[in-house]
């Protein structure tokens, strides 16, 4: 995969999205549950003051660095620091010039997001699947979070390089608006909202609505739009204030 | 939910179909990776003879069980047996006739269907990408295994109550082949299968084939077929022999 190609990235990012709607629909069959995101709610034994999805956020990334999660820098943990993998994972030179990747972290704007965005596609109230529900959040958020470190990171690296003048200037007088204006690009992410429409109405097509909860398209459309854009070209911005020069 | 009234329980299955399409689809996004389901060949330090599947499924079944799962009978562990949750599970009766539920756990059989059919729905070869590979199985295996035990304990009981008599019999003679006979409804499973073809289908309409792997509805037919549904009725079976009287 060149990941200094714009167009390599984009089609990478494209293909994250049947994931996410994929995820976001699985969740969408538990109730709404917000008590399982309030601090000191949890229920747990022994668990402190963390909220439930935290706790099950904290748990799954542990097992997941085991296994050789957050070797790369599109994977940012949540909760935890990145600690050693247990098996041998990919650590290759992915041209990510950061000193230290987790400048770019945008993991509590997505939880943050993400949280305020589950009374809109799940039932309200409570179905007592705390547990479901917060291991289908996890799945979600972590899906989400991959799309948007992957397009902060490697989407930001290949737009300077097309013009590594025009961004030194508007990096050096640090002027982040300016580094939005020349970011962003309307009409692609108006294709990516349509795309994400497209989705996830075609995957629930064949949906027997009297057992499974459907998801408004809209609500997905609104999410990319509200959060998922703007967080990753906040992390490009991120990227770009603090490549090495 | 009323898990003794048989359309209920059919409903139910039919909600399930869509997450194991979805959990396929993205383990199909990994190569086969077929050293991962090899004996001693996980790559884990400290892990045995265990394969990489196997020591995900164990550290997965683990954390699950802290966040309450396998305190439902239609959840059966694949590798770990059942713990104390830390948080307060849902454990109400539900109607399952055994004195012990793993009587009824086909994990085993579904962890070397499941196996046999990855080749046939993934890239062949290995991407490297181990870690994420079996961290998809798991997700797919779960929702497999929930679909066949929830079909196995509550379908079984619903149909016995309906006939209670003729069962009895065949229970009481041990007649396997009658037993099973009597629980197959043919035309039921023609439609199931016809379904999840064109679930799978609408599933991946949308899909930008350049960019991602899409699986030939014929494997997952095929599965349910082979595996799926044949399971299921030995499951049923096995309740059956094993109810209290």
């Amino acid at each position: 995969m060149d990941l200094t190609n714009l167009s390599v990235i984009s089609q990478t990012l494209e293909s994250y999205e049947e994931t996410i709607v994929f995820k976001l629909i699985d969740r969408a069959q538990y109730a709404a549950n917000l008590i399982t995101y309030e601090a000191g709610k949890s229920g747990f034994r022994g668990a402190g003051n963390h909220s439930l999805l935290e706790l099950r956020l904290r748990f799954q990334e542990q097992m997941d660095t085991m296994f050789g999660k957050y070797c790369i820098p599109e994977e940012r943990p949540f909760v935890n620091s990145v600690s050693t993998p247990r098996i041998k994972a990919i650590i290759d030179d992915r041209g990510v010039l950061l000193e230290d990747c987790n400048v770019v972290n945008l993991t509590s704007e997505i939880k943050n997001g993400y949280i305020r965005m589950v009374p809109h596609f799940c039932a309200p109230g409570d179905d007592g699947q705390h547990g479901s529900s917060v291991e289908e959040d996890v799945y979600a958020l972590q899906a989400i979070s991959r799309r948007i470190h992957f397009g902060s990171l490697y989407a930001a690296e290949s737009k300077y390089t097309a013009d590594p003048q025009g961004f030194g200037k508007l990096i050096t007088t640090q002027d982040e608006a300016g580094l939005m204006e020349k970011l962003t690009r309307k009409e692609v992410e108006e294709r990516i909202i349509e795309r994400i429409r497209e989705k996830t109405i075609a995957t629930q097509a064949t949906v027997n609505r009297s057992i499974r909860r459907v998801i408004d398209p809209d609500v997905i459309v609104q999410f990319y739009r509200e959060i998922i854009i703007p967080v990753t070209k906040k992390g490009q911005i991120l990227y770009l204030m603090n490549r090495k020069i």
